[in-house]
């Protein structure tokens, strides 16, 4: 596993640990959470050799691989995505020689093309917008034909948005939940764009599933429903308790953002059995609570970081 | 330049030194020919930091990419191709690194859908059969929105099928003409499947003129017509005078060959002024003439073989 200590690997490693993988997880951290049956891999997997090196020890059967460059905001644009999307196939092409059997790897649905309405995995258009969106399509056309090619299974999850415990402080779920909870005005934009957002442990569990599972290609991971995004900036105040501390429209809807984006769960859900376990409200409510809890014992911040 | 002793670049590269450039051309050989106005560079740039290294030295303004893993056959489906994704994609960031501003790439009509009839890029739905066509694609998609992103320019040639001197010995009109010429059978199948071929002048004339130009985005190197394949072999034997040892139908055509693979070089004629030089029955002539000169010097055939 790749990307362990990340805003959905955190959430999926003792998933995996508690379906009886034997995990081993690569990591740049020189701490990593103790967590009983997995073992920890110090490394950089941008460095030529690394992939190889871990491959070579740790022999796997599986694959999943989570890690890639997810600084907010720069991640859209950051040359990073050109760095992983080299090293990403360096490290299929080392777990095959490894004796790998089955990869799981994340896209993204900004490989679709986000104007032409709901997303379907295999029926809309894959015409990325963005180098981030580029990079994992670019990727999953190499990595499709070539774990084919050696005769090697490969899942292809598709996440759209998501929250919950652990994101990355400058996205949106945590900057409103934050301010809110510190009780300073949280400026948004009107909020009118709709967006498919699924709970971080949702997220988890549709990729543990896949990594145990059998289905290949390319799978959305996806609520299915399309909510406005001032109704999830609404909730949140709502359970905050301070709705007047939002300040509607202060910040622009950046350029050519989409006015929809909304994916699929048909595949995850008819073929994988996958069934969210959290409502919007129910998940807003234990992230709410899982910020409170880090806002006040600020010592335990750095230990759900991602990295 | 990469891949300048191969088969398309070792016709590239006097083109772009006699157009005044200054050109540095990195290979795998431990020789390479003399050439006025070309300093060679040894090193791999499948090793991790050779890209990095060559680019510092050189800083170039332009960049050629033709170097991929060419053995006849086996590159269709061989693992190399994704290490050429990784290799190309570095080599495009250390360009940019290093200031290079104008990047030219090759592509492959193996990209496309092959079964939907003519090609046009920018038309026709981009959807490899193969591991070759999966790896160019991916490395467009990726190097497109990279050097955009970057504000880098970039053309990618998409080669159709080519012919002529320097071809590696193992493909189709080196396989024909060379047995002729030996005056032994040639098997062949029943060469009814349509293909596009332009001598290899005419696909390093139209190289050299992207790298000059400043034309951007997914250019077709192609002829425009579709020729049986039958009478390409027929022109051959008709040329060295033995039709009698075709053997026609004595090979199966590969599974799921398409019927008809044809560009069009629209953006090539109007937007660069490119025109073919040779027509298909004196482009062939003048390899027949290349290959009996080889043969009856067969000291002189390691010059020309691409590395």
């Amino acid at each position: 596993m790749t990307g362990a200590t990340g805003f959905i690997g955190s959430h999926v490693l003792p998933m995996l640990a508690a379906r009886g993988f034997e995990v081993h997880a690569s990591t740049r951290r020189t701490d990593a959470p103790v967590t009983p049956g997995v073992t920890w891999h110090p490394g950089d997997l941008l460095h030529g050799a690394e992939s190889d090196r871990l491959m070579r020890l740790v022999r796997p059967t599986h694959l999943l691989h989570l890690a890639w460059y997810v600084q907010p905001g720069a991640f859209w644009a950051a040359p990073e995505n050109v760095s992983w999307v080299a090293a990403s196939l360096a490290l299929l092409q080392s777990f095959h020689r490894s004796g790998g059997r089955r990869a799981v790897v994340t896209g993204t649905c900004a490989e679709y093309d986000l104007d032409g309405g709901p997303c379907r995995e295999g029926v809309t258009p894959l015409a990325p917008a963005t180098l981030y969106g580029a990079a994992k399509h670019g990727l999953h056309v190499v990595g499709e034909a070539y774990t084919r090619s050696v005769g090697m299974s490969l899942a292809w999850g598709r996440v759209f948005l998501l929250y919950g415990p652990g994101e990355p402080a400058g996205r949106l779920v945590p900057a409103i939940t934050r301010a809110l909870l510190l009780g300073v005005p949280a400026p948004c934009s009107r909020g009118e764009q709709r967006r498919d957002f699924l709970h971080v442990v949702d997220v988890a569990a549709a990729l543990a599933l896949l990594v145990e599972g059998e289905v290949d290609g390319p799978v959305d991971i996806a609520s299915g429903v399309a909510v406005p995004v001032r109704e999830v900036v609404s909730t949140i105040a709502g359970i905050i308790g301070r709705p007047e501390l939002v300040q509607w429209g202060a910040m622009p809807s950046p350029e050519g953002d989409p006015a929809l984006i909304v994916g699929d769960p048909t595949r995850l859900t008819q073929e994988l059995a996958w069934r969210p376990t959290r409502s919007l409200p129910d998940g807003l409510a234990d992230t709410v609570a899982w910020w409170r809890d880090r806002l006040e014992h600020p010592e335990s911040l750095t230990r759900s970081q991602p990295t």
